[in-house]
């Protein structure tokens, strides 16, 4: 039974939801083809609230999840079912900032990009840009060990954070790691970060701050097709050049976004544009950023810019940072598919799921951080038309197979989520998935937080 | 019973040493103060007869550690009771090296700096430089999740380590992670870094492999004191500038290495010395050099040299790459201290632990990692001593309780091992570390494989 009047005393009656018309909106994160409605929705105001919501949830001996802004893409926080979704809109408070230790402390509900606003006074960032983060939240980036453009210089999530607040699904609280650096003993906080939110809420976290670089240089290159585009990129890879920045888009991706309100620009012939950015000290980015546009333009480039200015800079961004909005407009859902190769391997892997796209006749479009070997293929559709659905299901499944023959896996950031915890047969034997269940039995043996998500059900592991 | 026989027939009679003079030499690393004889040691030729070994071990119900170059200094790899040493030194080939997708993947004896030299011709190097480099094993810097001066700038070895072979302690055998950045599902490869070898055995690992830095500035300044030193490293840090090292030398330290066949010409007033360097792309390099020498000489510094070469820079470097040697010739032993503090706490600490040196009545230098808050208070003894090494030992119990109380914590990369075990209390409160046990006992359930390290004993643990 669901204890809704406790539930109420712990956060107060507005802070429960559970009329049909207000846990709606908690019925899928941003991948909608998978839902499932909450039976309430709770918003408790800190850790001690958290752990007290969490603790009557499992004397109730009900499941429940933690959700942030819903962004993720992987169906992570999709509710159990006959559970209840445990919302950080909260707790998104600042709690220290220490721009000579380079930290921060925050509540897990706050927006990635608040931390780098409060941060930007002390010339300090963080780190981890994903697309959504202006919305997303940092309990959320820690769950997912999210990444962004710039990961391939910055690392991912799990680099810049160095301490934790959790509630564990009894209800208790745990603090892990330590501000410094290097924790004594176990790692707990890496252990954490990246589980999905299957062994722990996190509720607040101390970050790492970077410097802002003082120079940034943006080039933006058009070419014929996405194997210039990786030829590109490995020749400036392999020149030692140590771009921030590798973005690189397909013809599908410029064709969407010119034909958006947030036309780039971008050359009508090109059937691939690179972003190539770097950042550092003054004179040495200019310079890295000349070596890498004569390398480039000994390939057929059709266009080149370089940012001559912020301005200048924001426009050739235009059309990367709206590209899923673009494509968004193209039909009423959205998949944004996320799978990993080899650097080397990103040229051939790219041009097989445009295939795969044609296939299963789907339209998909592709977007790479090229830098990680990390592919976003993107297919439009409408989840009403249960053939269009299956089709696209069915591309996916062909897409992550191609990229795991390849030597590659199942997700670059998004996380595996209940969307793709039945293709871990690919990646992992038994044993390995095993040894994770284990792992995740030590924080949540009765498997009443999030259950079903990332590990394969115990019938389904035997390839 | 030693299963001495059927140990021979899998590596081969001339593999397996248990004879007084043969096993002596395993009786302790790099912390002499604690011992203990192996019952016997074991040369394994690679992944599968370090399998085959630790399960005719466990059959046996032994217990037993892995084992690298013996360079560990907290007594990590000291043998258990009655129990064997699995000896790496056989296993150390570079099994690939993979230029355009920056990988490495070798076996777990290989030397550090060998990794280094192999990737040198194509402008790669492994990262993570211990002092200890050019005979530490890749396996035990993945166990200790080793540092060194560079670290600040590039990170420990977790950063650079993707996917690992391990033997588990019943002797099957797991493939962890995976050569691109981001493995799907729980991270193991992240959770078993720096677990110490008290979960499982690294027979092979995939490196991360980094571009070497087109230029490098070294500044070398000397300061009246660390005082001084500390608030030098501040200004560079606050002025959002980014050196790769920032390494303090102080006083007893100077005196130390000057009176050694290493001197390196420090001013013979200095009561502190730091290196800065910087690295990465020319122009900015010196400029960042440049910028750094302002801001210190803000401050009263006695002399300052900037290295024109790279046998100049070698120069500099030589009163730090010889600090250890210099001091280990002063007394028999030396035990090198290894702990962290806040940034900002660095140079009251630093006071504080020469007055602890004091107090105790022992010979005590510094050096520091200052960037990372990391300290090495050096004691030079002799273990024979009993009186001097008990006071050695309580120099070292009052100098990790000063650095916690100034919040920080136990060690910066030399790990917990035997040596700091019954200090965890002090970070660690009682449920943090049963979870840690309960992770240890996913992997190791029965406590055979390096018992009785990093965890304190249960009965030890209520503060």
């Amino acid at each position: 039974m669901l204890p809704l009047e406790r539930l109420r005393r712990i956060v107060g009656a507005e802070h429960v939801l559970s009329a049909p018309e207000e846990t709606f909106p908690y019925e899928c994160d941003a991948l909608t083809w998978l839902r499932r409605r909450p039976a309430a929705v709770v918003l408790p105001g800190g850790t001690a609230e958290t752990a007290a919501v969490v603790a009557a949830l499992a004397e109730a001996g009900l499941p429940f999840v933690a959700r942030g802004a819903g962004t993720g893409l992987s169906a992570g926080a999709l509710c159990p079912a006959g559970g209840v979704v445990i919302e950080t809109a909260r707790m998104k408070r600042l709690l220290a900032l220490d721009p000579w230790n380079r930290l921060a402390r925050v509540e897990c509900g706050i927006a990635n990009a608040e931390v780098s606003r409060a941060a930007e006074a002390h010339g300090l960032f963080f780190a981890p840009d994903p697309s959504s983060q202006h919305v997303c939240t940092i309990g959320g980036n820690i769950a997912e060990n999210a990444g962004g453009p710039h990961t391939f210089k910055y690392g991912a999530t799990a680099r810049h954070v160095l301490a934790l607040t959790v509630v564990l699904p009894d209800g208790r609280v745990l603090h892990t790691g330590s501000p410094l650096a290097d924790p004594s003993g176990y790692d707990l906080t890496g252990l954490l970060v990246g589980t999905e939110g299957t062994c722990a809420i996190v509720t607040e976290a101390t970050l790492k701050l970077t410097p802002v670089p003082p120079a940034v240089e943006t080039l933006l290159l058009a070419f014929r097709g996405v194997e210039d585009a990786c030829a590109a990129v490995q020749r400036v890879i392999a020149s030692g050049l140590e771009p921030c920045t590798m973005e690189v888009m397909d013809g599908a991706t410029i064709a969407a976004v010119e034909a958006s309100v947030n036309a780039a620009g971008y050359p009508r012939d090109a059937g691939a544009v690179l972003i190539l950015e770097f950042d550092g000290g003054g004179a040495a980015v200019a310079e890295s950023a000349e070596r890498a546009e004569r390398l480039c333009r000994e390939l057929e480039v059709l266009a080149c810019e370089r940012a001559r200015d912020r301005a200048h800079r924001l426009k050739l961004w235009k059309g990367r940072k709206g590209a899923f909005g673009a494509m968004g407009r193209l039909a009423p859902d959205l998949l944004v598919q996320d799978a990993v190769v080899p650097r080397s391997r990103l040229a051939e892997v790219s041009a097989r799921v445009l295939e795969i796209g044609r296939e299963q006749g789907v339209r998909l479009s592709n977007v790479l951080h090229a830098g990680d070997g990390n592919l976003h293929p993107n297919i439009s559709y409408d989840r009403r038309d249960a053939d269009e659905t299956r089709r696209v299901l069915e591309a996916c499944a062909c897409i992550l197979s191609a990229c795991v023959a390849a030597g590659g896996t199942l997700s670059g950031e998004h996380g595996i989520g209940l969307e793709k915890r039945d293709f871990m047969h690919l990646v992992y034997g038994v044993s390995d998935v095993e040894k994770m269940r284990a792992v995740r039995d030590v924080f949540n043996g009765r498997a009443l937080l999030n259950p079903d998500k990332v590990l394969p059900a115990r019938e389904q592991q035997t390839p």
